[in-house]
This record gives C-alpha cells, sequence and structure tokens, in this order.
C-alpha cells in the first residue's frame, strides 16, 4: 500500500517552522509495513490544498494530512477537504461533543470559535483528540482514504498512535508487512565512530537495515527489519542487537531507546538510592531533565544550582580555600560541590557540575566547552575533567548535564 | 514568481532523517520575494524524481532541489533531471575540474567514483561547490529554472547564498518583491483568543497577512506583509503592530519574537537587579530557562530546586509550621519558600513555585496542575496561584515555570 504525507500551514510552507511531523509520520508509516512515496507541504490556501489533495487522492491508498484544524480562520483544511471530495463541512456530533467535553472537562467556557471545529466534511468519520480541542477526521477522497490531524505535534502523535495506526493495520488485514524496529541509545561515540565500529554488523545483517540518529548529545541506533513472518524478524533484530551491544559495550545506554534521565532515574530507584546535585554550569539542566520523569520525587532530594562562588561557600557550605586554590571550574572544586550537596541533605550520591558553557569565559588552559564533574559515593569522592568542542552555549549544558549524568550512570552499574 | 522546493532522499522520505534544508530555503527565497508554493520529498527513485521534476516544470518558475549528487549509486538525481528535461548526461568541464581541484586542495587522491558527479544534464550550467565534493548545476525544464544542490546542510546553505539566491535576484531584476514579516511574542491567552482579540485588525489592514504561531505556552503573532515599496510595506507592518499592542496589552512580551526568558532577563539587567528562585513543581525549570541567557550569571544568584519539605525548611529556611498549616501547596507557602531565597542569597527579586505536575498527586481541592507561586520584592511579597488543564508533567512543569517568569516580568516593567 501506497501512502503520501501532507503537512499544511503558511508556517512551514514560509519555512518559519521545519515540518517535523512528516518524518515522524512517515517512521510510523513504514513501520506498520506501508510504503510511503512522497511527502508535501502547502500553504493555508483553500485552493493549494483541495488541489493537492485531489492529486494525493489520485496515487496513494493511504494519506495522512497535518495542520489546518484549528479554531482561527486561517485553519481551513476541513473545507479544503470538502471541496476536493466534492462534497459540504456538516456540523458532527461526536466532534462537537469531544470539543465540548474539552472545555467541560477543563471548567471552561467554550469559545463560539471553537464549534467551526466540529464542521467536518459530509461523509467523514470523526477522530476524537484527547489532547487538544480540534478533533480529525477520515475521509475517502477518489482512491484514497484521507487521515486528517492536527498539525501539533503532541496532539498529532497521539492521535496517529491512537486511531489511525489502528485503522491501517485493520485495513492492511492479512497481507500486511512487519516492519520492526529496533532503537538502542548510546552517548560517548560521535555519529561517524558509531558508524564504523558497526559497519561488520551492518556486512553480517545484510536484511537489515541500521540507520543512526542524533538526538544530541545521544546518538540513536535504528535496526530495521521487514518481512511477513514477524518472528522471524523479530529473531534477526535482537540477534543484531546483541552485536551492536558487543560491539560499543557501556556507551549503550539502552536498548529501548530510553534517553539518559530515565535510565539513570530507573537505577536510582532500583537501588532506593537518593540523589542531590549542585550545578553551576549546568544552570538547573540536570535537575529539569530528572524531574521530567515522573515519581523523581522518590530519589531526587535537591538541586542547588550555584552560580556565583559565594552561593557555592555560603550555601552548599565548599570551603572558600578550594575555591581560592583551585579556582571555580576545577576537578577539586567539583569534588568538594558533590560532598558538600551530598553531606547537607544526605542524599546516597551527591553530583555536581562546574565549568563554562560559553559564549564568553573561556581561557588558554580552560576554554569553552570544559567541564568538571564531582561524583561523592557513600565509599568515595571522584572528580572528572571533559573538553567538548561545540562551541554553541545551550549544546555545551546538554552535554555537559548529559555527561554528569552517564558518570553516575556507570557508577550505578 | 512562484517557486517550489523538492528534497530528495530515502532518509527524508522515510522520516529517519528530518528535512530541515528546505525550510532553510523557503526562509531565503521568500526573504529576497519569491512566493514559495509547495515542498515536496521524494525518496532515491529515478522515476519518482523525474515525474515530480516535471510536475514542478510545469507550475513553478524557479525550483530548488537538494540531494543526491553524491558519488555512490543511490545518488541519482543528476540522471533524473536528464530524464525530466527529456536530455541526457555529459560530462562537464567546469565539474570535474571543482572536483578534482577539491581532491588536490586536500592533497587526496580522487576516488573514481567521483568522477561520476561530473555528469550533469546537457545544456545545465554548473555550480561550483566550495565545501565539497558535489557540484550543482542549474538546468530550465518546461518554464521553470532547477537549481540543483546537495543535501549536506553546510554546502547547500553556502551554495543557495553565493550561487542561487545572486542568480535568482539577476533573474528578478527591478520588479523583485519586498515580504517582510513581524513577529510578536504574547503569553496568558489561548490561541482562539488571541485570534478573537485580533478579528479587527484582520480587517482593518487587508494587506497584511496575520498568521499564529503556538511555541508552547507562547503564541507567537506573525504579520506578513509584501509589496514592491519596502518602506510602504514596513509602515504597513509597523502600523499594524501598534495596534497589535494595543489589542493585547501587556500579554504582549516582545515585538520582536522573544521568548519570555530573554524578556525576563533584559529587563533585570537594565534594573541592575538579581534574582534568586526556589522551585519545587517546576524542578530546576525555571533555572535553566534563564541560563540559557548567555550572560546570565550578572543577575542570576541562586536557585534551590526543593523538592522534599525537609529541604525547604532546612535548605531555604522555610518556617516548618508554615507547611504544616498550609500544605507544601499554597500560597503561603510560595511566599515564604520567596522570602526565604532572596534573604538567604541577598537579591533583589525571589521567586519561588510549587505545584502539582503530574501525572499522580492531585487531589480535588488541589488538582493536577495547580500552581502555586511567590515573589518577593524589595518591598513586600505576592502569593499567585493558577490551576491548568493542560494534564501533561512536561506541559505543566513549563507552563508553571513561563507563568512565574511573566509575574516577574510584569513586576519589573
Amino acid at each position: 500500500m501506497i501512502a503520501e504525507i501532507l503537512s499544511t500551514g503558511d508556517e512551514v510552507r514560509s519555512g518559519a517552522l521545519v515540518d517535523s511531523n512528516s518524518a515522524y509520520i512517515a517512521e510510523a508509516l513504514e513501520e506498520v509495513g506501508l510504503e510511503v512515496t512522497r511527502h508535501s507541504t502547502v500553504g493555508d490556501d483553500l485552493d493549494a490544498i483541495a488541489s493537492i489533495i485531489k492529486e494525493i487522492g489520485a496515487r496513494a491508498d493511504v494519506s495522512v494530512v497535518t495542520g489546518g484544524l484549528g479554531p482561527t480562520t486561517d485553519d481551513i483544511t476541513a473545507e479544503a477537504a470538502a471541496l476536493a471530495a466534492g462534497t459540504e463541512l456538516c456540523e458532527d456530533d461526536t466532534a462537537l461533543l469531544s470539543i465540548e467535553n474539552f472545555f467541560k472537562k477543563r471548567q471552561r467556557l467554550m469559545n463560539p470559535l471553537n464549534r467551526k471545529q466540529a464542521l467536518l466534511p459530509k461523509g467523514s468519520k470523526c477522530l476524537e483528540n484527547p489532547a487538544g480541542t480540534a478533533p480529525g477526521f477520515a475521509v475517502r477522497i477518489e482512491n484514497c482514504l484521507f487521515f486528517f490531524l492536527p498539525g501539533v505535534p503532541s496532539e498529532m502523535k497521539k492521535m496517529l498512535s491512537e486511531k489511525v495506526i489502528p485503522e491501517i493495520t485493520a485495513l492492511w488485514g492479512g497481507h500486511r508487512e512487519y516492519s520492526l524496529v529496533r532503537n538502542i541509545s548510546t552517548f560517548g561515540l560521535t555519529e561517524a565512530a558509531v558508524n564504523e565500529n558497526l559497519l561488520s554488523v551492518i556486512d553480517d545483517y545484510p536484511d537489515i537495515r541500521l540507520g543512526l540518529r542524533a538526538t544530541f548529545p545521544e546518538i540513536h541506533v535504528k535496526l530495521y527489519g521487514r518481512g511477513k513472518d514477524e518472528k522471524k524478524v523479530s529473531g534477526l533484530l535482537e540477534s543484531a542487537t546483541g552485536r551492536v551491544l558487543e560491539k560499543l559495550g557501556n556507551r549503550v545506554i539502552s536498548t529501548i531507546g530510553e534517553p539518559m534521565e530515565l535510565v539513570v532515574s530507573r537505577l536510582l530507584k532500583n537501588k532506593k538510592a537518593t540523589l542531590s546535585v549542585a550545578e553551576s554550569c549546568t544552570g538547573g539542566l540536570v535537575s529539569n531533565m530528572l524531574t521530567n520523569i515522573p515519581g523523581s520525587s522518590d530519589y531526587f532530594l535537591f538541586s542547588g544550582v550555584t552560580y556565583s562562588n559565594e552561593s557555592k561557600i555560603k550555601l552548599l557550605g565548599v570551603q572558600q580555600s578550594v575555591i581560592e586554590k583551585y579556582g571555580a571550574v576545577h576537578e577539586e572544586t567539583a569534588k568538594e560541590m558533590a560532598v558538600c550537596v551530598r553531606r547537607i541533605t544526605g542524599a546516597t550520591y551527591g553530583l555536581s557540575t562546574s565549568g563554562i558553557a560559553g559564549p564568553s569565559g573561556g581561557t588558554d588552559e580552560k576554554p569553552v566547552g570544559t567541564i568538571c564533574i564531582g561524583l561523592a559515593t557513600p565509599v568515595e569522592v571522584k572528580g572528572f575533567r571533559f573538553v567538548f568542542q561545540f562551541g554553541d552555549r545551550l549544546m555545551n549544558k546538554k552535554v555537559f548535564a548529559v555527561t554528569a549524568l552517564d558518570l553516575l550512570r556507570r557508577e550505578l552499574l
């Protein structure tokens, strides 16, 4: 079955916004065995949308369309779909109810503008939106079954997995091919180095496609297998995953694509250990990443974001003499910070960061990209220093934070 | 002049790679006054590429195509362009020389495979690549002038600005149009409410297109103007911006699209004021956002991420009796946290958050989405409570943090 993807909206058309929805949808469709042949993007223009819908209708079996289902005047995708289908818009009861419920649940008054979102092309089936006001809809136009979804990524993703994929799988029936994917998250090697390490795996598994995806600063190794025999594909992927683990060792964070903070959280929970953090250059990022995981209050006690030397001394209890002797950015200072934050909070582990995220503040000896990390455990305290070459403040903060968490991960293993 | 963008390659088609090239090119073309009407993506398939090139040739005046110019067997864009143009590939002297020079300069031997990259469709003009081996080319197919560029972003960007844009501007001659855009960031109203507030602006400025962009939790109002007279377009946008300000008042954060943390940072700097933060439910996000701005050490003193009651009492000095009387999530507790963090750090302002980000921990009285915020200034302390209905931990953290910063922003104004 041939699939096409269409994204609509002036923001993506004009380049103000990068269209990441289409890649996400393409991957999801390919995973259930569809062959995505084309993506297109057009702006908020009635004729442009209607005309491309007709084109796709003549070429594809399935199409997923995003954008233009909001309540405002430039949201015209439903109207364009009706135009392409040669029908008209009608108020859909399910859609209206789902919008009303959205507001009711939140004890808010429904804006009259939102009523427009219940107008769907005649003959279409409403796809309820569990996360927003814009219901989607499915409708057949020419030879193609179209799924219209909102452009807000969080809403689109939910509806894609909960509504669209099950419908497509049902449609597919017994003819489906299985497209399976394994996602192995790694940290600590560049994309080129990961690739080089895995060359023999590519050779030994000709039926498996290997893709590398940088979700900075992690590199995710994706293994794709496809075939009619699900068990066979799955077994092949399992075996290839084993080879990747062999080749990359403890650079592998997770064999199911989990990010660093989730892996560290679970390790802490399993050990019934607690953690406190003293952050300088990461500015709260370590703590923000950890508290993004639900249930983090079980192990996360405290983070002190101590930018100034004064706050390091006064609030963490760092000895002034250590900072004076070594400077704020130094393994010894980082060790002292980790020990202090562990002590004042009674945590099992103390983790600290002190470095230079840039753009200014670098010296020859300690250039921008330098990070010192301290890790205090129940039995010892360790200090580390790394220099990264990304030259970008936000990338530096990110790689500093993930490096600190990675050191804790290795300690917990 | 109508422009279309085409990206080729299995990586973008299958979603393994997000196509950020197309957005970049669209913005660059719109900036010089072209009207980008459509982007398309197809895989490394000869017929698919040739057929879409023909389609574009019939619709557009100009087209920029990326990808498939490399030395390997799946790089087939030049062949597809020749097929679409009804011509054949010939070795191009300029192209061959530029490839040879690339290797000579780097004192490397040219791989025989690279010679293939000098094969261009007959009648096309070589566009030299200053940064890689793949030369681009320009060729007219049907009514459209096509520019073929490599897919590697760094090479594409260089060639776009150095080769393509000058050619288009020359072609455009005195007829060029100016496309200007204003980006007004707002916070505090839903997208529907912003739209409703601005209906009269849309009516009064028929030559200006208004677009809303949700960069959660901010809503950005974008005003687009286009015309031959740059001054006139600019004046019209200025006047419309004034009307938006009138309508939205202090919901407007910035008239140049700046995010909340940048606006707050500047206000603090201008006032030579300092800030300390006590974060509970935002878990370091407020502090992470502020420290993303270079130079934040000028005003940002400290953030204590105090998840537990114990750390609030022991490390911030919050009175146990306040927590016992009101509970951790309460305006009075938030006020006490703000006062304490201001006092222990000597900051001009103390800002605090305490709430329930979810997914669990909500009660009937304090449901998930409840946030209490404290703001201690040199003269007083204020407490606030809001309940948001997003029902998602990360969205709640985000809206909590931005709400806290917005209260500080209003205080600083």
